[in-house]
């Protein structure tokens, strides 16, 4: 009986299969992935990763969107988006997945992954001059969460680490600036960019060639590395191409890309100094987040708030 | 006056440029490369690297012989080695090198760097399962300066941690085991084995087949993973080849060889799931080092002892 006074869940998802989130999501709810024509009444709860523009206006009973991933810009950019609550499900393991992806892209480029696969595919035994990593800067943009707990990794692992934010957030041991009057000192002093900020119309296309332009490239390491694990719209993909052709950049670690699954076109899959990886850095893990997503769906039912809502003014 | 009555410095090096060595040692002492013939009494000192085989038996001052390089297996090996005490210089950054080393190729292999190489150079995407740290169990063969150090930083991104030294350290955090009857083990709980022991003749070929068979394989990263930063001698490397043949290991990072520089003719070079690096971990770098040597030198001529001597019993 309780079974059935549950709201239906509508699964919208684009890029992935949905299968596993059907099964988690269906051990409480009913789930489907279409609502019925002329505005499904059955629907209480939209969980959503791009989903088509305007499906979700004509649904009378919404509740509440729910976001699969921590960034919401899929949903906000949706111009039919109905004025209900917005839910930005963080799993506990996001921040670790994402520490455990820049600081592994951080070591390869610092410890010269590139120059040292290259020297072994043409069996090369050549020791290279390396610095420690107390003499490299990291430079993290977007320091909330997710950027402070990724620098307190590379500050164990011995890296000078520096962090950029809007507002400003400080952190012990980190070098902090705040807002645009301070992204060029944030810069020229930053040998590895890392981008972790959230996509929203102030950060569209930010990591451009004038930025790029502005980090530290007489350092320790060769030259300035980008690392984008944040969103591909964040960046100018041409620009960041024409950084790597022109020593601009020496390397790049990119895990999101303007249009994803990445074109098979695209110059990034075969740059010899550009690693891709298919938005895998830190994946939103259905078994992490359909417990917390079911939780909140039962709690707002009965009458609780809902909680990680996102600020529809700030966009994220 | 005073720079007459140092002794000099024979500096015998095998298989890299000894220039750098050179010029930084002649801030304060005579160096030579090859004695003088007959039983040179000139030389006070000696500073090796592989050095020729009873080079240093015929020389009637000296006084101490220093290593390049943690290990010193290299001078201990020589059967002609006169009874004067041998130093091993330990640089500041050696840890903080082998730290990185380590760290770098644990979140590789963790993180699927093989596989999404692969999948790049083939213009796949492909977004794979993925554990996170703590699923993964690293254990450190090894359990001294550099394997505490580099435990410290595996902890802060979150792994477990297991280490095994033959006379049992602990250290908070982190499961230890000691001695022969506890390597099984400390083995069957290991996913990816880090080995940081010295070479002696206990260490001998210990890396062999019997030990990776006894690895974990069925565990969160689809298999077992070996890591040898430590000596070459302690591998058998016909025995690592088979592993990653048959499965018994997934994958290795290897930056110590029995022959360096690795022939050209080795497996190891064209190996798909084997990373070849020139023993690079952590340079010797004569810039930390030789300061510390020259010091040494002087305090003993004043009459002072020598500190970070090798115990001639255990070979290290």
């Amino acid at each position: 009986m309780q079974q059935e006074r549950k709201g239906r869940v509508l699964l919208s998802t684009t890029g992935f299969e949905p299968d596993r989130w059907i099964d988690l999501l269906s051990a409480e709810r009913d789930v489907v992935t279409e609502p019925a024509p002329g505005g499904d009444p059955s629907i209480d709860y939209a969980v959503v990763w791009h989903h088509p523009r305007g499906l979700l206006a004509g649904l009378p009973n919404l509740k509440a969107i729910f976001s699969i991933g921590a960034g919401v810009d899929h949903i906000m950019s949706d111009p039919d988006l109905p004025d209900v609550p917005v839910v930005r499900v963080v799993a506990d393991n996001l921040s670790q997945f994402m520490t455990e992806y820049v600081a592994w892209r951080v070591l390869d480029h610092h410890r010269q992954g590139v120059a040292y696969r290259s020297q072994q595919a043409r069996s090369v035994w050549d020791e290279r001059p390396q610095a420690p990593a107390g003499e490299v800067a990291v430079g993290i943009m977007g320091f909330g969460a997710l950027g402070q707990a990724t620098a307190a990794a590379l500050l164990a692992l011995g890296y000078r680490v520096r962090g950029w934010s809007r507002t400003g957030r400080e952190m012990d041991g980190v070098e902090t600036f705040a807002g645009e009057a301070r992204l060029g000192d944030f810069l020229s002093g930053t040998d590895i960019l890392v981008v972790l900020l959230p996509h929203t119309p102030a950060t569209e296309g930010i990591v451009d060639y004038d930025l790029l332009r502005r980090l530290r490239r007489d350092n320790a390491i060769g030259g300035a590395v980008l690392i984008n694990a944040g969103r591909g719209a964040l960046q100018v993909e041409d620009d960041i191409l024409r950084a790597l052709d022109d020593g601009t950049l020496k390397e790049a670690s990119l895990d999101v890309f303007r249009e994803e699954p990445l074109p098979a076109q695209s110059r990034f899959w075969s740059h010899p100094r550009a690693f891709v990886t298919p938005h895998a850095a830190a994946a939103s893990d259905a078994v992490f987040l359909v417990p917390q997503m079911l939780a909140q769906m039962s709690a707002y039912d009965r009458g609780e708030p809902l909680w990680n809502l996102v600020d529809r003014d700030a966009g994220y």
